[in-house]
């Protein structure tokens, strides 16, 4: 008994790869694990859609029961996304003894430690390489080389729309919307960007990535997210003369006993690594307290790059499997951290603001920033229109609870108003 | 029992690392493993050499045997280095039945597969991580997920030591004498550099991402190496010119049904993610043929980045002792790929010349180009000294063989010498 049979739930562009990859790359997966693996049965909404793009081998249905019944196939790939019915679906198969394996991001964010929790009680692997940055094989890392380590950042950029869109900025001098009209042409971006121009979609791979990093669950509700949709040309341009590339990063930091976790725009210095990642690729940095700064980069999504992954939790459940160790969770690490003081977390930030163009203004902020404790490190002033001036700041290392401060002074003074506050790494 | 004890054969910069990770990281491995991990014996040349530095509950010994004949100790760490008494230490230590972590790249390259099968039919593991780039987990990664893909090409810099070297000669204009000098202040190149300067460190490091990446062996002699002992600044700073920097890279690439890999100075366009990796940083650039182009970014030396990759190894072991699940090979990905022929090889290529300055000597030069089918995309031409010119030229893609053919009539006439040729990016 040789064969491992596999259902697939989903036959979209990641499940069309997994389906490839499975029958093209049967011999060397049959020469690593001595077994032979092949997609038998795929579940999708509408069989005649798909029928002619798969072979006649592969049974087609609209029926989940077609595996769950089917005691033959012993892992399956959920690639269906969204969390509803992913959830209810994965439930199903984790109770019907199934392995699981997912790509699901939204749903490994919001409900993965209960679905783990889950396929423990069954005995069942769940995997899900795939959930973080598409082609970088990041968790599985995490798991196996950082296991002695203590990771102290995890930073990276893991949406590859905006850092598509943020590189058109950059190179092509084009606005927001251009660059976003170009990524939905080349598909790159999906017609309501919502999720990935507003940074969520990075808050939920940072959920995971700090679930393996420190063995915390953090919930999106208490983590600061920013989109990239209010960055203009003038900040990126500004961004450049003063040595930075503008990017949407995820940043995770464990400060004493708490971990903070936050995405936005931030500033990185054009010889930082991070700094050479353009269009649509990911890449994650990981600062361990005995490795240093190590980086992971690759295609993050992707029908083929998303597959590799997939198919590299498929080879480790087919391990398993052949070892008879099966039902360990994928990241078994757990730790208690909590929440971290505002007044811990520093960086300098780049500021971007209006002022009414009358004498005092500049002294009124002087005397703000003054107050706060916080002070300049490089100021440009240029005319915005008539009436007022831009005035660009990058400041000193201040900390999130002076830039609370800050924000609210401002609020007060009708001459003078912030329009960008953005980290600078 | 849920106790793990370790033996430590060598207590150098790795050793006292992997000492001092192992006694302060125990909480997060017995969180992760469900074992509590402990040095029992370090095994030193001069006990009273390292007496203060280790506690007192430690047996530090001469004596091999005291870990040999103790059944209490399971895993054994050699970081001792070099291929003798090296080799003999983890035959016998294999035979005694106890699980093996090393980092000892020169004998993993040399008699890896001969080790590795002595482990497996004494059922014990043998891991070395640490043997390629240091503090970057790209062994492990190349064996769980890239286990479904097709790698095509795996390169790199891999040798810390030349990385740091050529880097100052870019940023400072130093010599590479003078660069060596500084290196072995900092204690980033040994009295006797050869090894690194020569490629012949990063020629074993490619023989093992070679076995890794394809599943089959090649030997040192099989491969090109060449160092960087003879590049010139000019050289550096004509590279420069062109919008390259100049690395020393180590190249594995599949060709059909063949394995060809070489170590040499490589021109590399700026904006190429390995031309941002400086000083003694490492990074290995996996393509594969389903994933792409993938980047793994870290330190390629030092104590605890290198223990970080042996406490990986320690870890990986502890769970295959806790699930039984030992004796299998770190990689057993197996492939009999043949060599490739050099005519199938081919990149553009960077020729530095002198030549006499008197006429005719271009012509002959583009003369036997045209003879062998080789052609111009960018040549220089500046004065050399009073009566020799040196032309520099970057040619259009050109097979190993033609470079071959051209060198040997090159060879023939007097009037002009080739100083270097490098392949370009």
């Amino acid at each position: 008994m040789n064969d491992i049979k596999i259902g697939l739930v989903g036959l979209g562009t990641v499940g069309s790869s997994v389906l490839k990859m499975v029958t093209e790359n049967q011999d060397k997966v049959q020469n690593i694990t001595g077994r032979q693996l092949s997609v038998k049965t795929v579940v999708v909404r509408n069989v005649k859609k798909h029928q002619d793009a798969v072979s006649s081998d592969i049974q087609l249905t609209t029926d989940l029961n077609a595996i769950i019944n089917d005691p033959e196939i012993k892992i399956v790939v959920e690639v269906m996304g969204g969390v509803h019915p992913a959830k209810e679906v994965i439930t199903q198969l984790l109770n019907a003894k199934k392995h699981v394996v997912t790509a699901n991001k939204d749903l490994i964010a919001s409900a993965g430690e209960e679905l783990a929790a889950l396929a423990r009680q069954n005995h069942c692997d769940l995997m899900y390489e795939a959930s973080v940055a598409g082609g970088i094989p990041i968790l599985r890392t995490i798991v196996t080389s950082f296991a002695a380590d203590h990771i102290t950042e995890v930073k990276g950029i893991v949406n590859g729309t905006t850092n598509y869109i943020l590189t058109q900025m950059q190179r092509q001098n084009w606005s927001y919307d251009q660059s976003l009209q170009k990524a939905q042409e080349l598909g790159f971006a999906e017609s309501d960007p919502t999720n990935d121009v507003e940074g969520i979609d990075a808050a939920y791979k940072m959920i995971i990535l700090t679930q393996f990093s420190y063995g915390t669950h953090i919930k999106l509700e208490d983590m600061a997210v920013e989109g990239i949709s209010t960055i203009q040309l003038e900040d990126v341009a500004q961004a450049d003369a003063f040595g930075y590339t503008i990017k949407l990063l995820g940043v995770s930091r464990r400060i004493d006993g708490g971990v903070f976790a936050e995405v936005g725009p931030v500033l990185v210095p054009k010889d930082h690594p991070l700094a050479t990642i353009n269009n649509e690729n990911n890449a994650v940095m990981v600062t361990g307290e005995a490795v240093g700064e190590t980086l992971f980069y690759g295609p993050g999504a992707g029908g083929l790059p998303t597959a590799n992954s997939v198919l590299s939790d498929i080879v480790s459940v087919t391990k398993n499997i052949a070892l008879g160790t099966t039902g360990n969770s994928f990241n078994n690490f757990r730790d208690e951290l909590g929440k971290v003081d505002p007044a811990q977390v520093i960086y300098p930030y780049y500021l971007s603001l209006k002022m009414l163009d009358v004498p005092g203004q500049m002294l009124k902020l002087t005397q703000i920033m003054t107050q706060i404790g916080a002070s300049f490190s490089q100021i440009v002033q240029t005319k915005n229109d008539d009436q007022s001036a831009r005035v660009v700041i990058i400041t000193h290392e201040m900390s999130k609870a002076q830039l609370h401060d800050l924000k609210a002074q401002l609020n007060d003074v009708e001459t003078i108003s912030l329009l960008s506050a953005y980290k600078v790494l």
